[in-house]
């Protein structure tokens, strides 16, 4: 008979309780490791062999992968199945690329070819400007792509509103002409708080500057048209529901993203995503990265006990994808309950965070190297820079980053330590590194529409397989309701029985 | 006789163990329980009531600082004998503000009146960029400060630049005439990889640009003057070794900020922050907010389990602020052995990690409310906005920060959950909250100098308090030590004896 999930738990239990040896060793014990953990797919070397996983922990994943059905809820995401019960629906993020049934696809194509028609028309505007206003999934992953892709595009400055402080949008404004701004305004709803204020606020200006045809200057991106409508869009371009917002980047919401880049950047980032989705739906788990990523990060923070994961983004075109990845990861994974709503014990997500290479070696590599908190560390670097300096930078950018992945693992013992200290036992147990620290290192060739595309797309599986590997549902986010409750009650004048802090606060905060 | 250090942490290890009822019936329970957690200081009101703290806990805390001799250590600090070992260094930032023994404080006096005269000199050059070229105390600290309180100033644009990736620098450059430049290079030893590559390349742009004064251009801020005139720069503004990176902006390293924002903005940020150290120094631990907080800190990472501490700034003019903090709390505090050298096997600094409110609500929040990783979190929001726009976004900010907080500590019951789920027990479960979740509210009357001054200095001794609550030394940072020297070796032709996934990646990345 088949091992039921308990089973295999507690065998993965067992087994993190064990000695498993130290990571250095590993590979002398084990020469094939770096040929299994290590992968090429889509322009990105994935090499995972530095993580805290062994044969022996992979085949419990492999057998916890099948007993989760992990292939037939690939299916099931990719066919356009219900895989968010909670909320009813589909997740067909995967057809906005062009991956999945030919109805699905249809209907993204056709979306898109309105996407395109809009941009073009535009892109024949005189427009310097675009204030895309979103917030969450509908700012995020726009802001990634600008920042990652767009630096030296030829299209109009973009830039993203999302926070309610009016301090965002009144410096965005006091950087564009109200005369030559598009208004771009994302939410799924229609109805996000920050959002539509934000709108509000970004048309009086261009009102109170003179424009006269502010419908025109207008576009909406929503899976609520009619809203938008009434609202007042002059343009309304619309994905389906069954997009959750951190998920919409594919859609039109990256509208400003193809008008600062084209249509060819647009249509090679799907493409890459593209190829990653057909990695992800044909090779087998034990190569395919999207999974073997997730059962180390499942490994890592269920088993392991690690309740944080750290991204560090050794490209400053890169600087804001562990943002983006905090909303993908803790936003779907950050969880209490299991796909069908009860309560579960083990943990979820861990808290991922991270920063910028070498920056954050300056700042918060201490407690990596010598802290108590040593959850596994992933750097994503480019073997290409995109700037014209002296290669010195880039040389030393990347020796960084596959040094600390190396100091992280083999550490430094107290006699070395002892010597480097000349003999000072105090000063030399300051200067011992444990080592044995984990680290998965992601180099993408170069940074283009295509490998971004299939990096974030691996991000995207990789975040669904570990979800499926802990039998939750990554696609809605209950969690964020209540605090929107209570913040409409307060606004509404106060919060019936606020604790005494509350109260406090709200006397002293807003009169 | 007197417990000792151990006795006072099994008395807390046993009340972590116990039960201590729902944080919102202490409330109830303990009428005093506002007053006794939330105290007014330098125009900062910091409520730490909503924190799993009580009577029981803060009195085995208050014992443990006897203990732990934090008024002794506190004094020390001050008074500017050794309190890093191994460095064998006084840290004598609070001098920088004019606190502390006289003799201190007039040396720290002479070098601001050096800072100054220099700062008038420059003020009446054609400057309109200044390029700050430094990393990690050298960057983050006036960062922070150009960006909270430099926005409106009329000075020169000051642009902090910090990564060895040249995308950072020749972004900047971009926005630069070279012939209306000044070059402000900050670093302790002078001698910081990223830091001497960043200005060399710096340098050669505005030689390659005509500019022919390169001396008089160039602004070094230091500890090892000598190495900076040898290097050619035509002002050297110094800083004694006593100040740590991470402790470096209230010294000539925050030049920038003076030239963006005029002395006057700097006399108030000093003057804010020795407003809080007297509160350190003079305030009882009871109604001591750094000591409190310190505390409160100790107690969920230490005892509690915690590892880590989100901290969300609702305020566009702090994003920055986690940054800072994850700098200042994880290299002073990131260790794994004690101020003697020995190592300890208790926690730590916990991950500090966080964003900007209400953006994160919208993409973090999920976990906070309903993730498995139940950390504290901070929320520092500002009562008046510094924008000029509708007063909703403020208020709609306020609320949602006020909100949040209540709504981690209040939860939604299943019974609740259940009706609102029209009796859909599946959907019941994910939309129930389990509350009982911790947070503090630091609430700023307004954002100017001396009030962020004050801030930041009660961050500086909640640190140093916790790392004496721990016994741990929090000037030192040895644990960046081993990433620099592989590094350096990489560069060097190779590491010998890398292990196969660091050749590989090193073959692969470096060619």
């Amino acid at each position: 008979m088949a091992e039921t999930i308990a089973e295999i738990e507690e065998r993965l239990d067992v087994l993190a309780r064990g000695s498993r040896g130290l990571l250095r060793t590993r590979f002398e014990t084990d020469p094939g490791r770096l040929a299994r953990y290590s992968h090429r797919v889509a322009g990105i070397r994935f090499d995972l062999s530095r993580l805290d996983i062994d044969p022996d922990v992979m085949a419990g994943f492999g057998a916890l992968a099948e007993a989760a059905d992990l292939a037939g809820w690939r299916e099931r995401l990719v066919a356009g199945d219900v895989v968010n019960p909670s909320e009813g629906r589909a997740a067909t993020h995967m057809a906005t690329r062009g991956t999945g049934p030919a109805p699905l696809v249809a209907e993204a194509e056709a979306r898109g070819e309105a996407m395109r028609t809009l941009a073009e028309t535009l892109r024949g505007e005189p427009i310097r400007h675009v204030l895309h206003v979103g917030i969450g999934g509908s700012a995020l992953g726009p802001a990634l792509l600008l920042d990652a892709l767009g630096r030296d595009a030829d299209g109009p400055e973009v830039l993203v509103v999302s926070n309610i402080d009016g301090e965002a949008l009144s410096r965005a404004m006091a950087g564009c002409d109200p005369a030559q701004t598009l208004l771009l305004v994302a939410s799924k709803t229609f109805t996000t708080a920050e959002t539509m204020t934000n709108a509000g606020s970004a048309l009086a200006w261009m009102k109170a500057a003179g424009v006269t045809d502010l419908a025109a200057r207008t576009v909406a991106v929503t899976a609520a048209p009619e809203r938008a409508r009434d609202w007042g869009a002059g343009h309304v371009l619309d994905f389906p529901d069954t997009v959750g917002g951190r998920y919409s980047l594919w859609t039109a919401v990256g509208l400003g993203f193809v008008l600062r880049a084209g249509w060819q950047a647009w249509a090679d980032l799907l493409e890459g995503a593209a190829a990653m989705d057909r990695h992800f739906l044909d090779a087998p788990f034990e190569a395919n990265m999207p999974v073997l990523a997730a059962m180390a990060d499942v490994w890592a923070h269920r088993f392991g006990g690690q309740a944080v994961r750290g991204v560090f983004a050794y490209d400053e075109r890169l600087r804001l994808l562990p943002m983006f990845l905090q909303q993908l990861e803790m936003e779907s994974n950050g969880k209490r309950v299991d796909r069908d709503g009860q309560p579960i014990t083990r943990p979820t997500a861990p808290v991922t965070w991270g920063g910028t290479g070498t920056d954050a070696q300056h700042a918060v590599f201490q407690l990596l190297h010598q802290g108590t908190v040593p959850g596994p560390v992933e750097f994503v670097a480019v073997r290409t820079p995109g700037h014209g300096l002296d290669g010195a930078h880039h040389r030393q950018l990347l020796a960084n980053c596959l040094a600390q992945g190396a100091a992280l693992m083999q550490g430094r013992d107290a006699a070395t330590a002892l010597s480097l200290a000349g003999g000072d036992a105090a000063l030399a147990g300051a200067r011992t590194f444990p080592g044995n620290r984990p680290s998965a290192t992601i180099l993408l060739d170069s940074l283009d529409p295509r490998t971004l595309g299939a990096l974030l797309a691996f991000y995207e599986h990789r975040t669904f397989a570990a979800a499926v590997l802990m039998g939750i549902n990554p696609f809605d986010q209950w969690g964020v309701e209540l605090g929107k409750e209570l913040a409409n009650a307060v606004l509404g004048g106060g919060l019936a029985g606020a604790d005494p802090s509350t109260a406090a606060l709200m006397r002293e905060a807003l009169g």
